[in-house]
């Protein structure tokens, strides 16, 4: 079977394009355009790509972004002060706290310190509940990338049995709620598999879209997966490649060589669900500004 | 096959007299007993019973209980201001608004404005966020029964294939992440099921426990159940019976008498999970207390 390989990066810069319309039009009518402020505690190489990435992404469809980094030796108080004024600033639609954050700092207080109206990430318990109850004003940005990129793939959700494996916060259950929703974008019948499921194959087996959000490379072999499936790889993993130059190579959790023979559609890694990930943060911060008028 | 008729009366027996006895040891420590607040707004026969029931259940354990009864026509920035005060009152730890409101008031911005600390109903979506999270605060009382009437009767959860049939926001979607969650008491491979679901009678014939939540009698028949699975009803409707003094009686979402002849464990309706919903509001009520010292 010769597998359709899903273009993230093409789903990503379609969208990019449509939210840079969206702030002209929105600057065109003289409204200002949305802001993010990003937060980074600490000095930590991979992070500080991160968020000059996010800046750059930010700045190539008209949102304004600003960057506040703190030292490694801040206080608990000083984070929340600073939050306090972040919450405070009327020109500051959106903001994020750059993780992984130091050990000292209790970062479950301080996500839930931020307003659920700027949090763009998703991940205050007020903006989880609501996606909870089906009415979502921040989607966490990787399972809104998923559904997204199904979505525009035209690959049909309704009624499908799709397999999630892995249950974490930000991507497993969250996805899961949002894929079971009755909607015109949802409405599967969903099945969260994990760590403790008995027979992973058995239940993969039976699945029209598997999600593997696991973390582990090769969690989903071909054995796994019936004729004609659809497989979405949200893993970024680093394994050992001595002929590269850094010493390793990107891969999903998904053996990509060998199921891509037996889906019939795929994404890779990198250059699925990645891209578009970066692509739903631009779009959250797009949705802060417009719940403002 | 000899199916296992599980006693909800009974485990909520146990539940209460497990609170009572906890109530008597805080008030013999000096501290104040838990403090129940119930609102309900107009006159409605069956809420009155409700409110009652829910009254008696806290006497009973030691609970104290008070209930502020607001006419029909109260506007919103009345039933608000209510709130605020009971929200305010140190002495009140929880409180519930008996539903249905009436129809000119905005049911879901009441729910949001009572205070998350003492939303013992758990709908505020600051609870549904901390129970996806993982770290529940208040849950929902359905849910919460479903999963303490399995614990409680030694049905295994780790590892097993849960069907949850229903996606409604205080009972499937809530009871999937609980059930799904890596604890003592969850990791288990849960499917939600509803009615986009294309053939139910597959998705169920691989569960080693179904979990019913339709409101639809009949829902589960006996072809759709592995002979030695464990069938959980939350339904609760009333069909016409004209040899009943009242012309209906209560039956669930599964044909009980046929489905009972394959099943290992079975609850009934009446008398299943039913008994042990009244008595988590009282745990909850309980727990608002704790969170106090």
């Amino acid at each position: 079977m010769k597998s359709h390989i899903l273009d993230g990066n093409a789903i990503a810069t379609k969208i990019r394009s449509e939210i840079k319309r969206d702030v002209e039009l929105m600057v065109r009518d003289g409204l200002r355009a949305p802001h993010l402020h990003v937060i980074m505690i600490g000095s930590n190489t991979a992070s500080e790509t991160y968020v000059r990435l996010k800046l750059k992404d930010c700045s190539e469809v008209g949102i304004t972004g600003s960057l506040s980094q703190l030292n490694d030796s801040v206080t608990m108080s000083e984070v929340i002060d600073l939050i306090d004024k972040v919450n405070a600033d009327d020109q500051t639609d959106a903001a994020i706290l750059q993780k992984p954050l130091p050990s000292h700092l209790d970062s479950d207080a301080i996500d839930f310190h931020l307003s659920p109206d700027k949090d763009v990430d998703g991940l205050h318990p007020v903006n989880l509940g609501l996606l909870l109850q089906g009415v979502p004003r921040f989607i966490p940005a990787t399972p809104a990338a998923v559904r997204e990129l199904i979505v525009r793939s035209n690959i049909n959700i309704d009624g499908e049995n799709i397999v999630i494996i892995g249950r974490s916060n930000l991507v497993g259950k969250p996805l899961a709620l949002l894929l079971a929703q009755k909607n015109t974008r949802g409405n599967a019948t969903v099945t969260i598999a994990h760590t403790g499921t008995k027979n992973l194959k058995e239940v993969t087996s039976n699945a029209d879209i598997i999600v593997a959000a696991t973390g582990h490379p090769n969690t989903v072999t071909a054995d796994m997966v019936r004729p004609g499936a659809v497989v979405i790889d949200v893993g970024v993993n680093r394994v050992d490649d001595l002929s590269r130059k850094q010493g390793y190579r990107l891969v999903g959790d998904v053996d990509f060589e060998n199921v891509k023979m037996v889906t019939s559609a795929i994404t890779p890694v990198p250059g699925g669900v990645g891209p578009i990930t970066r692509a739903m943060l631009l779009k959250n911060t797009l949705n802060a500004r417009e719940l403002k008028y």
